[in-house]
């Protein structure tokens, strides 16, 4: 195996991830006992966070309010989902702004990416927003019944929605995606890029899981279909919450059994092999324009840190 | 690390699970040429299964029909996804009875899970199958859009639909589940027992992810919710695509931390610890009413076997 090896025991590269890190205990159990449900939302130490689409609202450094903040935030909004416990035993709950708001002195929208990119607020916000994020897209996608069409409401404290026609149970749905670094036999990895990235990024190839297949199987499908490149042993590495919008990132190495690549020119702008000396330089600059690598906020780029740190 | 090592490089443990293996070449490029998936649908060589829910046609040990028998078949749906290209270059469709068919002599309607168990059709078959029972079930779920509404029109041989009224587009879903063999420091590992499941049968914890969570995260979220027992290092085995209805798989192993077990009695039946002997006394037994492991078609078999011949 060419691949790098397994971490020490114990050691557990997800929580390394942005995003992946929570200090909530979610108490699923709760959700459906509406008593403790109302209880939780009625504490006065309640915390609270607004989202409007993929923007996040932040005052004073902070994406969670509580008190008379909070209190303003919840008549703004329809759905409150309850995100869980946080270690002092408050509640946390996490709300969509029904149009864009009007922000005062001091506040901000903020999209989730620059919020992670650009440490806005505490690393310890990104698990919440990432569950906040994914669950009132889910929302947003399910206000109508698919099976019949008819209106659905919001109820286990938003991680269900009821059809009010066909009485269809719907629950928060989470899109698992395959992404990957290549390795061949020369010590090389392979990265590409597509015409929306910024200029000279490069990373590892990914995309959606199908229905019907393994993890390995779509490493294969995937970078086969985007750079032609036969792929065989598959090594799980890490996994990632991707809340753009409800994405599960399942990291993997792959080890090449072909070299010779072609770029699926619908989906790529480049694909190419590149060499452990360009990939620590690429790691070394974030300058736009220069050949480099994804910021620390993706898993990408964690795969591409870990191999490059091999020897 | 008390866990099973890893498997030599280059063996992939999802590879020997059921639903895993499928000939076929989706070829997913060529699902929006409209001009070739017709020409698909024409060529004679074309195969079909076709679905009733999770119940598939079966005649003569084959759940897969050409020629005429595709033709008369294909008279009976109105939704035909394209599943892809056997090694031979035929291509292979899938499709929806509208309502229950009358069985002609010698046809059967099997549900998909005894199909494996029982070896019904050969196992080739069992990929192409769970690719169209979750593609399938996705467009029971879609015919109306869940932002406002409106019929649902399905495009891309069958991987897209699109609204008629908002013009929201919809992918096809596959919803991630842990499932998790727990071991703790005294060599004996954690199965449980849902009320619904026969007699003597113990088998790996599981659940559904949650939105933004990691897959060693979820496996410690559910492993506490279900038993009280808290897991600390986690480790990816292998994946398995369930296509009842569309879920993958995500089989781990992980380390307790705990010892002192206490049920989730809405959830469980019962949950144990089990040593290697009584494990390996299960596995050698499908008796009901005898304690015993789940068959070979679930992964969680896969991982208890793994386990259980370490020494």
């Amino acid at each position: 195996m060419i691949l790098p090896p397994d971490p020490p025991s114990g050691f557990d590269w997800s929580s390394h991830n942005t995003y992946s890190v929570s200090l909530l205990h979610r108490h699923s159990e709760q959700r459906t006992d509406e008593t403790l449900v109302q209880r939780h939302l009625d504490d006065p130490q309640r915390r609270l966070m607004m989202l409007f689409g993929d923007r996040v609202l932040v005052r004073s450094g902070r994406a969670d309010f509580e008190g008379n903040a909070a209190s303003a935030l919840f008549q703004e909004t329809d759905t409150q989902i309850f995100l869980g416990l946080d270690p002092e035993g408050r509640p946390w709950f996490a709300g969509e702004f029904r149009s864009e708001p009007e922000l005062e002195p001091g506040e901000a929208l903020v999209d989730l990416r620059s919020l992670a990119r650009d440490a806005i607020v505490g690393s310890d916000s990104f698990g919440p927003l990432a569950q906040a994020r994914a669950t009132l897209f889910w929302h947003q996608r399910h206000r109508f019944c698919g099976v019949c069409g008819a209106p659905t409401v919001s109820i286990a404290a938003g991680y269900q929605r009821n059809c009010t026609g066909c009485g269809t149970q719907h629950f928060p749905r989470t899109d698992p995606v395959v992404i990957m670094l290549i390795q061949d036999g020369e010590d090389r990895v392979l990265l590409g890029r597509t015409p929306r990235f910024e200029a000279g990024m490069y990373t590892c190839l990914a995309g959606f899981m199908e229905p019907g297949e393994t993890v390995e199987d779509a490493v294969r499908r995937e970078t086969k279909e985007e750079s032609g490149i036969d792929v065989g042993a598959v090594r799980y590495h890490a996994s990632q919450p991707w809340p753009f919008p409800a994405n599960l990132m399942l990291g993997c190495y792959g080890e090449a059994i072909s070299t010779d690549i072609e770029v699926d020119k619908a989906e790529m702008d480049d694909c190419r092999w590149f060499s452990r000396d360009e990939v620590k330089a690429m790691l070394a600059t974030t300058e736009v324009g220069k050949l480099h690598c994804p910021p620390r906020l993706a898993v990408a780029r964690h795969l591409i840190e870990v191999w490059a740190d091999l020897k």
